[in-house]
């Protein structure tokens, strides 16, 4: 085990310590910190800024009793190494590994689960609510960054919040970063608090403003008074109808212990307003908070990641490419982002194109109707979004762009399997979600160049269009740039001819088909569309062959595979048809690669379900 | 053609009109609306409060080039009355007929459709960029309800605009009403400023604060100065970068033109805050504006409403009473709505059970986090949702629910067609959507009597379960109101044995379902369970007949049938299945009985569909 482990106290333990104790508490998470994730990677400058935070409060509240609810997650690695998880590190995001999320099954300090920003204000107030109606005295605390309070979620659980008699304490963590700088008015707003008089105010006597109980408001309003004509701090959430305490030095552990101690002591909603800064104490973190957030192993002297292999590129990086080569062409394009500029790959098309590039913020409701306010007029807008946090928007998307058949097109990353991020990032139900929605095209492209060729034809489409295509590297293929060229709406390709049964495969995983139809002499195809389906080849195929395979990196209940038994059952075909793709269940992180194996979806696992087919075929007499 | 609409002028003959005749014309509409929605039903409270705003809005602004987007659309009847569609009237809500929503396919002057809450601002931004990106200099106005308010897309817009340098004009009709009374900390502020001495100030001489164009802003900072210690009007939106003006009376005419005027002479982000009745100039709806949000036709004389015919009970009832029930026998049950009390039947369980009674506002997604938050401190919560408006939470249930397995009961009302609301608010989607959740129990009951059963048996159920239910009438059972009566998870019902043709039914299809069983003497299973399906039955079925035929009152792309599909072609089976549902469209407005009947999923169309099935094994070799 780490040395730095032996010397780690239990939550119950860091409470008896002294002052000077806890402090070495909190040096020797951060060293954990860093060397165990410099090792294996995982989100560091979060919880860098963070470190200083979990010591307090698990110094001054009784958890587990005591609820902790952390927004996101990526800020929690302090809070597992106090908790007792320190020795999982090594194993941190890989299967069957620590999460690198809040997980209630990993440990009961995990009040609730999360991963998806924003959740953590609504899921408190509900724990403090369930509080009141049991009559426990405990306390209910949601950590959120500044970045989550863009959401809608966040906004809607204050709102609710400020006038349920329940006792929540909001930590709002203000590091003036989401994953990429934050925007906003809100984030504006929080900017004016700390650059006013009234922070320098308090700064200067840091902790005396908070260190005595109720009537606190009466003095805030006296310092108020002194501050008219400046940003009153607070008043936004004061007006929300919770106690607004702040701003402090998150990096204070003496001013966090004692300013809880004191907010312990106050009943209802309170917010305190705490100020970090994210990768502190490490300086290539502090310096590069951004290239820092989430990380591959690096060298923690000089903080240099290892390279990765230049070969390859990435899918995110084809679109990104795309989208630069694609609006420098068509002044009506615009992008638009929820927050997450550098992994959808938007930084160049940003820096080309300030005007016509919109990151509105951890909103993807915003986002999605925003873009359909634009189509509205004339332009074109290519919203660029994860497969999981597309599910943010779902009635936007139906509601907003589908109905009124506006022209959106749709760049879901992340499609498929995600890796190390776990059950709560898996792009496992876009097929199924998406595809009952009508007007809506949805593309699956076989590797990067048909990528390129899909989102030409989204983007030439005057109605809305999805590209779904995965984490992580393509082929490496050499590409054709041409940006007129187009795959035909509602045309599969047939990869190769073969007899008897038919695999038709969606998106990246027709590689993998490719390899199986080989073995079995099978006939593949790339199906290219969930939506529109080719009727028409398929109704073909139904003469030639004898039975389907279809295979997907998605969720199998309603998905693309579905779709296809849909169709062939209600045209009265009837043949042998199975569908491969992900099962119903939530997919924890590990290797995708690894999971496609176990789950069968690889070219071993098609040609084992194909060969299973081709026996059934052999032992029943032939329809054909 | 009524006589009002001969007088009735066009936006562009509007703008000529003295003030005079302007304000005869708000006379005008507001009888023609009367007469009309009283003989037709309808939203009538929040249209007879938006009729000064209404023909104020169009003649200041040059309407259709100017973009109006309002919010909703419950308060639109005199916009579509001014906009040339008053002839349109008598066929409100009906098949073919006028939308009760706003239609960008039905007028030019309706810049964005609505339906759904809360889109009007992020719609607006969207369209102030694109005439930014376009050089147009129109006026882009959202006009938005303070209900509407509450929903966290509202402010992840305000968040958004207050940084965007686009000329968006935001107009806050505040009538201190949702469709229930509004909840919130939002809605006690907005209270609060109007109860304030700032107000009253600007009654006083109402409009000539804005009789001028800037330097607005130094004035209003000084005007704040003399009302130190009351609350300060606006700041919460200037504090998001929204210039905020008012508040102003909305039925004041004059007020209402001369501050549209000067408003159109100020640039960027504006949001004037105005202060309607819901019900205006109706006296019956003034004194009860939630009895008269949205009539059946009723006496205009005495408002009286037709009474309903007392036989049959709603679903909707049925849960309500159920919920009562319930929540006596259960302390642990707590009701959590989005801003639906009347339309989710919890007006008498918020009555007997105050503080186990969550209205969270218009907040979908906040509502369905808060019941993770309570499920995972003991409480289990129901969540009383219509199908429509759960994709709105779509996010929330997968992730926060059905992730952490918690145990939430969603009553899922609207669930099917909904008749008069039209596309924006059919229940098409809700089983193809939810079944690829794992984890998720849902289930569709035949009848009000196996409702009650399955809202026990997902009471029990420790984890996430959706019960979904139609609008309208059950069948007028005698209910047994045991609240030990479950049934069994995963486990179908066979309705009627019969040969060769198996019909699969899901919720209260059975009915036309066994009728057309009988007359086709086929198996008729009510399969009560969407997910997890029945898949003993299911096998065992497939042994005795030689063909399927699935029913759903859903859409049929990913829906209930094609969960049967996926299991039967997964097992191996073959054999003739057809998938009756709703068809790949947005199923527009008009009776619901009449649309089932018109798609095929009547008993008639039911056994049309049998019968072509039974023929199609008659011409082809017995294989049983």
């Amino acid at each position: 085990m780490n040395d730095l482990l032996k010397g780690m106290p239990t939550p119950a333990e860091l409470r008896q310590m002294s002052r000077s104790e806890q402090k070495s508490v909190v040096k020797m998470v951060r060293q954990f910190l860093l060397e165990t994730v410099s090792q294996t990677g995982g989100h560091l400058s979060s919880c860098l800024g963070a470190v200083e935070l979990t010591v307090a409060l698990h110094a001054v509240f009784n958890t587990p009793e005591d609820r902790l609810i952390w927004d996101v997650g990526h800020q929690a690695y302090p809070h597992k190494i106090l908790t007792g998880r320190g020795p999982l590190f090594p194993r941190l995001r890989i299967k069957d590994g620590l999460s690198g999320f809040l997980k209630r099954d990993e440990s009961p300090y995990d009040s609730f689960g999360a991963g998806h920003s924003s959740t953590s204000i609504s899921a408190a107030l509900g724990m403090a609510v369930a509080a009141k109606l049991g009559h426990k005295s405990r306390e209910v605390v949601a950590i959120i960054g500044d970045g989550a309070m863009t959401a809608g979620l966040a906004y809607e659980a204050l709102n609710n919040g400020g006038v349920l008699d329940a006792n929540l304490l909001v930590i709002l963590n203000d590091n003036e970063m989401s994953i990429s700088p934050n925007v906003g008015a809100v984030s504006q707003y929080l900017t004016r608090i700390l650059s006013g008089r009234f922070y320098n105010t308090v700064r200067e006597g840091a902790g005396q403003a908070l260190s005595f109980v109720p009537p606190l408001r009466e003095l805030a309003k006296k310092a108020e008074e002194g501050v008219k004509g400046l940003v009153t701090p607070g008043t936004l959430f004061e007006e929300m109808g919770f106690h607004y305490f702040g701003p402090i030095d998150g990096h204070d552990l003496d001013a966090l212990i004692q300013t809880l101690e004191n907010l312990k002591k106050i009943r209802g909603p309170r917010l305190l307003h705490i100020i970090t800064k994210k990768g502190k104490g490490y300086a290539p973190a502090e310096q590069d908070p951004c290239g820092y957030h989430g990380v591959t192993p690096f060298n923690r002297m000089d903080g240099k990641m290892a390279k990765k292999p230049a070969s390859a590129v990435s899918y995110t990086q084809v679109f990104g490419d795309w989208l630069c080569d694609k609006g420098a062409a068509e002044k009506q394009l615009v992008a638009i982002t929820p927050a997450m500029r550098e992994g959808s790959g938007l930084v160049r098309f940003e820096q080309l194109f300030p005007d016509r590039y919109f990151d509105v913020g951890i909103a993807e409701q915003h986002a999605v109707t925003f873009a359909a306010g634009l189509a509205c007029d004339g332009i074109h807008p290519v919203v660029a979004i994860y497969s999981t946090f597309l599910q943010r928007a779902y009635d936007q998307l139906l509601h907003d762009v589908a109905i009124q058949n506006l022209p959106v097109l749709f760049a879901v990353d992340r499609a498929g399997l995600v890796g190390a991020d776990g059950a709560t990032h898996q792009g496992a139900f876009d097929m199924a979600y998406a595809r009952c929605i009508p007007n809506l095209v949805i593309m699956a492209p076989k590797d990067e160049q048909e990528m390129r060729d899909m989102l030409n034809t989204g983007f030439a489409y005057q109605g809305p269009a999805l590209v779904r295509y995965p984490r992580g590297n393509g082929r490496g293929l050499t590409l054709n740039k041409d940006l007129s060229r187009q795959v035909p709406i509602g045309k599969a390709e047939v990869l190769r001819e073969g007899k008897e049964l038919a695999i038709l495969a969606f998106g990246t995983r027709a590689a993998a088909a490719m390899v199986a139809g080989a073995a079995l002499d099978a006939t593949v195809v790339n199906m290219r569309f969930v939506k529109p389906l080719d009727t028409e080849l398929l109704t073909s195929l139904a003469q030639s062959h004898r039975a389907f395979l279809t295979v997907e990196e998605g969720a199998r209940m309603g998905g693309a595979g579905s779709a296809v038994a849909e169709f062939l059952l209600n045209e009265g075909v009837v043949c042998p048809l199975r569908l491969l793709g992900l099962p119903d269940i939530f997919i924890e992180q590990g290797d995708a690669g690894q999971w496609l194996a176990d789950l069968g979806l690889d070219a071993a696992g098609i040609e084992k379900s194909g060969g299973e087919l081709l026996a059934l075929l052999a032992r029943s007499p032939s329809g054909a």
